[in-house]
């Protein structure tokens, strides 16, 4: 079968800019001396004074002719960046082309602390210590396969069976992931209040963390946001948290993948989510849950826009964007 | 005057991957017990295992009809990221829009430790802590206004007479700096080298930091630069570094905005380039310096990309590729 080149993407620009945050000073810090230019001189290096925290990094990818009058948001998870969105680990296209040549604009974000959001000195500004994620981890939490069946070594692990991620990719999509703060919820969700004031209405598509921040942002800021899709979210609000009388809060998507059964510590978080969702509904809330094994699409991980039948599940995403704007 | 809308970027694919690095093993550290996820459970954190370290990120934009045969990369400086080209502090379109425009394919690079590259655990990986930058520092270094002439309070700021920054944006533009390390020359030329080895030949445009490296890149790997590009670069090879007998060089490149005899650092950067630039001319490499006020262009800071004559700037970048490019 033979594929004709698609159609290029025709964009009337593509532009980032950053939103949130502000300054922080610091004082009473040791100077200190060092080299930073090849062969250049020492200089002195004094940590005190003013920095920028709070900010997030948004890039924008606007179309020539859009076909949706509202743009879509990406919000990547917890130790990841915005290039979760741009490629798969095994080099072709994601989401953020899907979405592209939907001709959805798109904004692709780096929440604060993570990616070209930049981060800040602790313990003077952030109070703790940054987290690393081990492959080891990942391969467990992203449902890849068994704890058990890590190896440093490619060729010795052992991932879950009908696994749709690529898993001979693993080691490369491990170099996108970042460091990442436990607690940094609300700093976070106010660059993404900042983001929605500036941007107006729009669709927010979240994954995991950002999965969980979007339900949220739906909550607090039901104004500025038209359709939220929670892609595996890791977290919601709790159910006791919707106002009371409950405000008109717009259509929620919740898309899950595979294997959760075998990683408890997801059957614990999904309760969460389902329990958001049944108090959603009962306030009269558009709520789909689309569970991708019970409508017959097997093994995806906890990263559906990198896995194998990442079009197909993404296609499943668009349907529903389409239907829900337009309703 | 009224400006019709400029003509649509026409673009086959965009889309990015990450590039060098590697497995590094961690054991022996104790576990920690947090929480990540909105109302989730605590759950054991062990920091023991495998990581990549080393790794780069670039994002490419692929014309759909490009004009150019060899693609633009761009390099940015220290404590940056690829977000530098993208658009300036105060929202007009950056260099990435100007490249794209010319219809040169151009790949835009986060550095090893700076934005989507993510950054390594220390002491344990990285040895030393990072270095985040001060405004007040930026202020000095990046040639806005005297070191004496910054404020917390952008009113009461005092920049050079002149000044082609967007002076009332340094707010916004510190929101794109990251933290950084000092000795990590090595590490990122070895990801820029695994690039450059992945692409094939291509022109490299680096600024400050990123200049250097693409100077030194273009001597240790002439086969796959066609031509460099230093905007302010920060430092450069050692004089007697070129290969003796000299080897054929691409053609170079360097470019300088004003005030530098106002920070007498950026005099001894200069120094060891131009001194470079000699050896590289003895040993008949094609060097072209653009020295911006000699050739009336007035006012620009350490960031002609973002000052508010970028366009003007950012057109001799374009005509020298094109016409070294051409020869």
């Amino acid at each position: 079968m033979s594929h004709a080149s698609p159609a290029p993407l025709q964009l009337r620009q593509i532009t980032s800019f950053f939103v949130g945050g502000g300054i922080r000073s610091l004082s009473g810090l040791p100077v200190e001396h060092l080299r930073f230019a090849q062969n250049g001189p020492m200089r002195a290096v004094d940590p005190n004074g003013d920095y920028i925290s709070g900010q997030m990094y948004v890039q924008a990818y606007l179309q020539a002719e859009p076909r949706h009058p509202l743009p879509v948001v990406l919000w990547h998870g917890g130790g990841m960046t915005g290039a979760n969105w741009e490629s798969t680990p095994d080099g072709r296209p994601g989401w953020l082309d899907l979405l592209l040549r939907a001709r959805f604009d798109v904004y692709v974000c780096d929440a604060v602390e993570r990616g070209r959001a930049g981060w800040s000195r602790w313990p003077e500004i952030y109070t703790q210590a940054p987290l690393h994620r081990t492959l080891d981890e990942g391969w467990d939490m992203f449902r890849i396969g068994p704890a058990e069946g890590y190896r440093t070594h490619a060729q010795g692990r052992r991932a879950h069976d009908g696994q749709q991620f690529p898993v001979e990719a693993f080691d490369r999509f491990a170099a996108q992931w970042v460091p990442r703060w436990a607690g940094h919820e609300e700093a976070t969700l106010a660059a993404y209040g900042a983001l929605l004031t500036r941007m107006g209405r729009c669709i927010v598509v979240g994954h995991s963390q950002g999965g969980g921040f979007a339900l949220e942002a739906a909550r607090r800021w039901p104004g500025q946001v038209a359709a939220v899709a929670a892609i595996e979210p890791s977290g919601a609000p709790r159910p006791d948290a919707l106002p009371d009388p409950p405000v008109s809060l717009p259509p929620h998507l919740c898309m899950w993948g595979d294997f959760l059964a075998l990683h408890p510590i997801w059957l614990r978080y999904r309760e969460n989510v389902d329990a958001y969702c049944r108090a959603l509904q009962s306030a009269q809330v558009r709520v789909d849950r689309c569970d991708l094994p019970a409508e017959g699409l097997h093994g995806n991980s906890h990263f559906p826009m990198m896995d194998r039948n990442s079009d197909a599940v993404g296609r499943r995403l668009l349907d529903w964007l389409e239907a829900c704007t337009a309703a």
